[in-house]
């Protein structure tokens, strides 16, 4: 694996914090993957050690499981 | 806040994910603030609202608590 991949499905709380993290890694330096869209990538994010979305799996492969702490205001 | 500021403690499982995460991130884009060094700034990380480290707290206040899945080998 050349560039680190990030794993996602959607989550609407989420949407703009990863958003903003994107925003900061270089474009050519990620891919993007959207398990809602792409079921059929589940068991490739799975065996990469993907245990809970989103998560950044790194180009070592080590993988990063990302928790926006979500505020009250964003579940009202 | 013009960037982002990303917390940690020096967590030893997590130290080389965190610096492959920090090293898809432009430099001049982030802050990197050391709490177990620096403890006098823990306070203004948790107005901030980290609530676990490592965590990055973006330009736009959101926080990102990241979870790095430790392997079993890595705890032996």
């Amino acid at each position: 694996m050349t560039k680190a991949i990030f794993y996602h499905a959607g989550c609407p709380v989420c949407v703009s914090a990863e958003t903003d993290l994107l925003s900061l890694i270089p474009s050519n330096e990620v891919a993007i993957v959207h398990l809602g869209s792409e079921p059929q990538k589940i068991k490739e994010a799975a065996h990469a050690g993907v245990q809970s979305v989103p998560a950044l799996v790194l180009a070592n492969g080590n993988v990063l499981h990302i928790n926006f702490g979500a505020s009250i205001e964003d579940l009202k």
